[in-house]
């Protein structure tokens, strides 16, 4: 990515972060563009605002503690306000998303779920007219019989690998798991598929956020556009 | 329970081993029930027959190689022909089970999906006319946030207890999750309440077996009675 387009991510960071509003709890996602977001925010908490943030990943909360943005634990609060985090492949209209191919699904499903408005911040890169159609899908899975499971995704159509780091080991995430990526091909819908992922034994989490995006805050070669969707989240 | 009623679930277990022919892959339950059955079958394996287990908790994997039943696991093998297990709870007519008061829930459910008859050991008061209405469900949740999951479970009308061990400690299960106990009073449709909890975020599994049961042996005042399911298995 250019010098160009690291500052145009910077800026998509910076308009989405401008949307915390002071007292707010804060969800803080994790992976490098959700990143520029904690460092915008922790400039706002340095010039007087005051959040409390809820981190996504230890990697996540280091950056934010190092900032001086307070913490909390979802343990502890009943709604989280907001959440800001990136994205792996943004829907055109519907704002649906993959995400996980960081590895961090499971923690920043469960903040977005207790989160009133989710805010995404990407590249134009990210934006697809079809969800799936060029990244595999990330599904966490228990590790024991994970064969067994990973036969039962193929069995909706996927193609599952294991997921492994870079030194060949089998990827487990912060809960534990194993990641199965799984290729779908075309996906007629990505909201019936996310169904059905649901009720496949073994799987404890997967990567579709269907109907939980609130705005995109997307970095293009003209600028920042935000992007709503066009209806009421469930 | 008395000595009779020992004896006589003893002998339902004999019952279900009974099905187990040469050459099976046979998933091994976990707890007191289940345990009967997996001595039956080692009586059995002392007297000639050969068959390979696959067990559903470290209790029950023991308790076979002290038996001399060969043990395998669930990624070796692409289906399990019979798994025999106890329930907590058993429903009149669909057979459908609460499991997982005993902690091996995750488990237990990943190797009944992976088997082709599920043949369910249990003595008569362990049927009842509708599931949930005596025993919690217990629904094993990522760690990450129970506490919200719990909310979202609560939504759902459950009342949920997280289970403690006699230490007042949280218990952890096999697969590091805890479990939240939940009772609902009266449960309209198990199957409709099964598909809910799959869709809530930080629920890995829950004690809900729907549709997977293929026949109960069960002891009751005048004997072993076996029940099978009215329709095919899904």
């Amino acid at each position: 990515m250019s010098e160009n387009q690291d500052q145009l991510k910077a800026a998509a960071a910076e308009s989405a972060a401008a949307r915390v509003t002071d007292g707010m709890i804060v969800g803080l996602g994790s992976g490098s563009t959700a990143a520029l977001a904690v460092s915008a925010l922790g400039r706002r908490v340095g010039g007087g605002l005051h959040i409390t943030g809820i981190p996504t990943s230890e990697a996540t909360a280091a950056q934010a503690k190092a900032l001086g943005i307070p913490l909390t634990t979802l343990a502890e609060v009943s709604s989280i306000d907001m959440t800001i985090d990136g994205a792996d492949e943004v829907e055109q209209g519907s704002l649906d998303l993959i995400k996980g191919l960081g590895g961090a699904l499971l923690r920043e499903k469960l903040v977005a779920t207790a989160t009133k408005a989710l805010v995404i911040v990407a590249d134009s890169s990210k934006l697809v007219t079809h969800l799936g159609a060029r990244d595999p899908i990330p599904v966490e899975v228990v590790p024991f019989g994970w064969e067994s499971t990973a036969a039962r995704l193929a069995g909706l159509g996927a193609a599952p690998t294991l997921r492994r780091n870079t030194m060949r080991e089998v990827f487990v995430t912060d809960g534990g798991h194993y990641i199965l990526d799984c290729r779908f091909g075309s996906i007629a819908s990505a909201e019936v598929l996310a169904s059905e992922l649901d009720h496949v034994v073994g799987v404890v989490e997967h990567g579709l956020f269907i109907g939980m995006t609130s705005e995109v805050h997307l970095a293009g070669a003209d600028g920042v556009r935000v992007m709503k969707r066009r209806f009421e989240r469930r």
